[in-house]
């Protein structure tokens, strides 16, 4: 059972009703951010304060992820905060993309700097520098290398984990000898986003490649994974770079081949971030709070004792024992045995922090022996036999886990729409707030009139057969795209 | 084992010798951070990147160190890395204090900044922001957080891990309903760090309280972990500090008390960074490179192959065989089967890279049905029965991580000298190249000349009886203390 002080110090603030989501969703997501303590505005602009109960989700997040990366060969290092500006401007396409969103540091120690620096708002450019000190030989390759970092990019207008200036993020980036090799990664690693995404936040997905103007700055091809939340907007959620030679040649990363001439490293970078968490609110949360999946929830289960006047001591002694027995079988388990409190102010505050599952014990289920068991992603009440209370939550956390990707796969199969002319994308944006499963000749300008006209983009190519002509200016079809707002 | 391709490709160069540590400790130094790849210069003056080896050995300790935290009821959090400048203004002695030392960002998203922020040297300030917001009732307390972050302070002259403009570590941050609960907080955690040090480091301390002129600035006392490097020259290597309500009152952190009226918080913070890999290094480390304690080595043994051209199929099978067993046994292991490297060449490799235990494996081994062990520190060579392999690595893992904290203490105890008068003391110094332990009348002007004529600071007061005067002005001395050269 972990001791978070800062957490349970609940003041009667929320215990305030949120605005509910269907009356205005963006409301409704300030609200539980700030009444679950995921995050709070903070004094500089642009940048949140992750609160413990939203950092350790976090924490959640970084350990599945950093298992898998390191299964799959990647090691950790840790590269500057700050960029010299020289470096940014190497790569011509990565400056422009990025310069607009960069802060800068111009005095340092007292003095006015030779050369302003940036803050990361990407690190490519000084690990590929660093990539040329260190590799010498095809012997060297691959290099697969990842960074835990915090990064920052300008923003004008911000909102709480899905868009702020300063983020949390990991970011990969690897040199290989061939291309092949490297786009081999560029999909390995898209696969592991998607699963992570899919099987332990429960958040359903599309993936695909980027069209050329969505592309990461600097790369050949980005590839995504997009969530699309309850208002029909898309959110990027994760992306996987080819970077073919750009920032080897930028940065002169050679390596001697085996047959003796110096060839260019393909290179590749990967990224998933804090923006994550916004996703995770957005799509799982109802009016009541937040509802966490089971596989990342700080806590899968509360223990709740029923107190009246007498026999406190006793029932509250079982809640603690029942929280031990939870503990014991592997769950992340509380027990808020608080004086002070009544059960139901204690109900609220649970369902508000998405806590998967709620375990009630009062005087009468001590004398059946048994607990009440509830679920909070359906409401449903169990009374079980207390014997049965293990086995049964580790069945239940199953079940949650599944039920909350169904009901999101429900919104995503719902909120997607086939649209075979301009008209009907116009309608699936502007009316349905869906997502648009369109033909695209592959042309910037139709492109452009998405975005002009509904404020929509291309979120990736989809794989699905090429069935008719360019939804806006009829010439033949090159690809198959979904096409949404986006956060 | 972990796959570290890049750690693994060794260029020719790492097997080149290091300038002797007696020779030149610094040089030695340099070469042994970079020839293990522990880290690199960075093209960003002042920064380096922490290379993967050098990371996993932060990883290790963040394990240890944040299971602690947890334990003693902490959890993390995180907040921004930028700081408005008013911030600091508000605590007189803090903007003293650290206003020489920032970098600051001035331009942001294409325009000037209304107000100039700070790239955070240490995070009190916002913090005490926050904990203003976020506190209302004795209820709220106390409040315990935890943030893994970079940090900067602009240095003039840096050396990697020992003194870098950016580095890594921990900043603990808890507020308090009183100052006897607070200052139990500061102990406890300088507690945790020296058990750490010592325990898991294998690092000898001195600790104590600060002198007021070495303390952290805007804060009421700072207690200190000091480590003695080979040189004579003390590291301060972790501190802890009573805030009083100096940040409480800059920031206005109330809380309503069970009497009814409003009082401020008692706060603290305390923190350990990158530098104390520095301290690993120089501490164990020897000609032939680092010597890593057990418990926080990345690769904790090493298994060689030793090949010939005939029956190297099955000798490298066998290789890999032991150590997967030992992996099996909880070590953290790696096996060099590569070709094209003489085990000799290997040999010296994972010396520099010092790790604790060697396992070869040849052919005659193979008929005896034998192992070869041989120790990073002692470098002693025992032959045993293969099959009591797994037992005998698990025991030498404590040997050596005992054997490097006895070596070490060694050190420090030859290296502390009684300084009965200022010549003495200066003679300890500059002479004997140690730390000098003498009576001091508490008066700042006596501690400006032990800086002004020989460079050395007051490390921490120690808790030895005070039997003499102030060497410096033979006035009644106040309090024993530690004094040295510093890094």
């Amino acid at each position: 059972m972990s001791n978070n002080n800062n957490q349970n110090n609940a003041s009667k603030k929320s215990q305030e009703a949120v605005t509910p989501k269907s009356e205005d969703i963006s409301r409704w997501y300030t609200d539980v951010v700030l009444k679950a303590k995921m995050a709070d505005y903070s004094p500089v602009k642009g940048c949140m304060v992750i609160r413990p109960y939203g950092y350790s989700i976090w924490e959640n997040i970084q350990k599945i992820l950093d298992t898998e990366f390191k299964r799959l060969g990647h090691t950790n290092a840790y590269f500057p905060l700050l960029i010299p500006e020289s470096f940014f401007t190497k790569e011509a396409e990565h400056v422009e993309g990025f310069a607009p969103e960069v802060a800068w540091v111009t005095h340092g120690g007292g003095e006015e700097l030779e050369e302003k620096l940036a803050i990361r708002p990407t690190s490519e450019t000084i690990i590929g520098y660093m990539f040329a000190k260190w590799i010498d030989s095809y012997r060297d390759l691959p290099v697969k290398i990842n960074q835990w970092a915090n990064v920052m990019r300008w923003e004008k207008v911000t909102r709480p984990f899905l868009r702020t200036t300063e983020f949390l993020w990991q970011e990969g980036h690897t040199a290989h000898r061939t291309h092949e090799e490297a786009k081999e990664e560029v999909m390995t690693m898209l696969k592991v986003y998607q699963d992570f995404v899919e099987h332990d936040l429960a958040i359903p997905l599309v993936t695909g490649e980027k069209s050329q103007k969505e592309k990461f700055a600097g790369a050949l091809n980005t590839y995504t994974i997009e969530a699309l939340m309850p208002d029909g907007q898309a959110l990027q959620s994760g992306t996987s770079h080819d970077l073919g030679q750009n920032f080897a040649n930028a940065f002169d990363v050679q390596f001697l081949d085996s047959d003796g001439t110096h060839k260019h490293v393909w290179s590749t970078s990967w990224g998933i971030s804090t923006r994550i968490i916004g996703a995770l609110i957005m799509v799982h949360g109802d009016d009541k709070g937040l509802r966490l999946p089971p596989r990342v929830a700080p806590i899968q289960a509360v223990v709740i004792p029923i107190v009246n006047k007498t026999g406190a001591d006793a029932i509250n002694a079982k809640a603690r024992e029942l929280a031990k027995r939870l503990a014991d079988a592997g769950l992340r388990v509380e027990c808020d045995d608080r004086d002070g409190y009544r059960p139901g102010w204690k109900y609220s505050e649970y369902e508000m922090k998405g806590v998967p599952l709620r375990v009630e014990i009062g005087a009468k289920d001590m004398e059946k022996n048994q607990v009440c068991l509830v679920r909070r992603d359906t409401g449903e009440k169990m009374f079980i036999p207390e014997a049965e209370m293990e086995a049964t939550a580790k069945r239940l956390m199953e079940e949650i886990q599944q039920g909350l990707f169904k009901q999101a796969k429900e919104i995503l199969d719902t909120k997607t729409f086939r649209a075979n002319s301009f008209e009907e994308f116009v309608d699936v944006i502007k009316v349905k707030h869906g997502m648009a499963d369109l033909c695209w000749c592959g042309d910037q300008a139709c492109e452009d009139r998405f975005k002009a006209e509904v404020g929509a983009t291309i979120r990736c190519l989809n794989n699905r057969e090429i069935d008719g002509n360019c939804v806006c200016c009829g010439k033949p079809a090159k690809h198959r795209v979904f096409v949404a707002r986006s956060y």
